[in-house]
């Protein structure tokens, strides 16, 4: 069962790389690709680390994108094997990040390493971008490397970004896109008083249960081929002091859009506030804007990505927009083709967090062949 | 400016006495109507100081009833003068339980003592029911004394609470009933799951905006000649992690009602349940009914103390039966006819909490014209 990427796996895994932590993993990668004629760069941005890796100079620009961060282990007891002792049983390697996504770097780095021994004058050039500071605030991971380059002017053209985007089976699903997503803080500002006197008061909650009822049921829009339809989500909502005879004086609720390229952050924007003022609301919204849609339409990469895809498992795969966002948010506002094609994604961030083994050569292929059908 | 009411309130509001402390107040009041021939019955249930006094043992019974504990003071650097070290300024009596309700009980006391005197042989019988425990959970209060009383079948025909009822002037107001309370918590179950992913979770405050806006619409009643329409207020509603992207498994919903006599606590759990029932919840209501609504219609009592306040102070005097509940939800039930009357209300359970001195002698006398009216 051992393999050069379960090897490179392993030794990642045993790294308690905690957002923002690194431990030694962008040391390791860096140590291969510069026996494999990588330029190394290291761009720390204040407790993150991250890493910038090129061999060769000229376009087009191949780019593998990744985090060697993972998120809490959670209740460390709750597991079957320690964490970050990774530990391979019936056929599945278990360890946090053994999915999102230090198995997908490892096949990066064997991808390369294979690629580059069979393809020494490949045209173009192959990078990486990889930071610890994607499952955080992701203030100084990936958006910093981006705005470096930016600055001298160095574009990559078209970047993989190693999320595990398989759902049933290795490389049933591409992600090419990622929908935006908006967050608002509601405040409504109601006035105290006993609930035995509610004429001298004013009830926040009682204000603005229908403008509520009708934010849920808003049709925001109807997706289109590549997303699925907008939506809004309330995931907390306060009001009250806990004493059951105050009406309260402030209703607090915080909601998320994850949106489609069918409708901007301006427009939701401006529907809800006409929802709200529509019921003459006392309110206020703290807006933010934690990242555009972007889309990558059928072209070289998705092209390059289903061919190889194919030619290594036989299947056909399907393009997707949907779930959370990725540091893919960052790289494709500059022009870049982007896509997410990892391992299958259904215990990412739980406990006992784990993958099959017998897909890690085979994703080592995918991406191996895909520098092939992009650089040769 | 010193008068026999004025100094007993002094003296009782000198004791720090918050639910469930009583300090010595019942021993003082106990001692003064001991002297003008009561015979005493301390009727304590576990931390809480219950007094049971009475002069007489025919019929018919009339009944002072009243509390000597008082609400917390909060912060006592915000009072101009110390809470329990009352002080007279501008012809205003400062101190906690000023107002709620030490000085109405002063008053009974001194009317007590001067309508014995000129009427020894009074027809029927005079009683106290005086309590440590009506701000608190009222648990072990005036409601374990009337269980006391029932069971030997001691039976008040007319019952006088002290509580402060007077709003612009003394003696405007009588409370000749009460609103009935019922509490709910509601927990409307859903199904957590991550923003981005909605279709495979159920979000409890999204199942449940409909329901809320509907029960906040609902008319439950349009009251009657003593009640003002029974009304909604949810004092208290929760749901949510705390994470922006996670969506809640459970939303919690804190309201009450506050009933009148024209629907039942049954009925108004029906027609909540009715409208959570239509829109499919998975739903639970914990129900607290923390009184009935009781009334006590024109007639011996009520003309009496209308009469006692015009004879006294010159002017008309309205019934109602807003605001909060009162221990009178406790001795109603027993047949008794219940009114409450006391100083004004402005002030209770505030910073600074005061009463008018001035008003302290007229209802010492509105209280003994009382028993003037219904017992000679």
């Amino acid at each position: 069962m051992s393999s050069a990427t379960l090897d490179l796996s392993l030794a990642l895994l045993k790294q308690p790389s905690v957002t923002p932590l690194d431990y030694d993993c962008q040391q390791m990668i860096a140590a291969r690709l510069s026996n494999v004629g990588f330029q190394i760069e290291h761009m720390p941005f204040d407790d993150v680390k991250n890493l910038w890796a090129r061999r060769g100079t000229t376009a087009p620009l191949f780019c593998f994108a990744g985090h060697t961060d993972v998120v809490p282990t959670g209740d460390q007891n709750a597991w079957d094997s320690a964490p970050f002792a990774p530990e391979i049983r019936d056929g599945k390697l278990y360890g946090r990040g053994s999915a999102d996504m230090k198995t997908a770097i490892a096949a990066m780095v064997i991808a390369t390493e294979r690629f580059v021994e069979k393809h020494p004058d490949h045209k173009g050039s192959i990078a990486y971008l990889i930071t610890s500071d994607e499952e955080g605030p992701s203030i100084n991971g990936t958006v910093k490397v981006i705005e470096t380059l930016e600055a001298r002017n160095e574009k990559i053209d078209w970047c993989l970004v190693g999320e595990p985007s398989s759902t049933a089976k290795l490389g049933d699903i591409i992600k090419n896109g990622r929908r935006g997503s908006l967050n608002g803080v509601l405040k409504v500002q109601g006035k105290q008083g006993h609930v035995a006197y509610p004429h001298l008061a004013q009830n926040p909650i009682h204000l603005a249960t229908h403008a509520l009822d009708q934010l849920c049921k808003t049709t925001w829009d109807n997706g289109n081929d590549y997303f699925p339809a907008t939506s809004f989500q309330i995931s907390n909502i306060q009001a009250g002091t806990g004493a059951t005879n105050v009406i309260p004086d402030i209703l607090t609720v915080t909601f998320n859009f994850r949106f489609s390229t069918e409708v901007t952050a301006d427009e939701l924007k401006q529907r809800v506030q006409a929802i709200l003022d529509h019921e003459n609301l006392n309110y206020s919204i703290d807006w933010t804007l934690s990242g555009l849609p972007f889309l990558t339409p059928v072209g070289d990469l998705v092209n390059a990505a289903k061919n190889s895809i194919k030619k290594v498992t036989g299947d056909d795969t399907t393009l997707s927009t949907s779930g959370g966002t990725s540091d893919g948010r960052f790289i494709a506002p500059t022009g870049a083709q982007v896509i997410e094609l990892g391992v299958l994604n259904a215990t990412i961030h739980q406990i006992n967090e784990h993958v099959n083994v017998a897909d890690l050569e085979p994703l080592a292929e995918i991406y191996e062949q895909m520098l092939v059908e992009l650089l040769t």
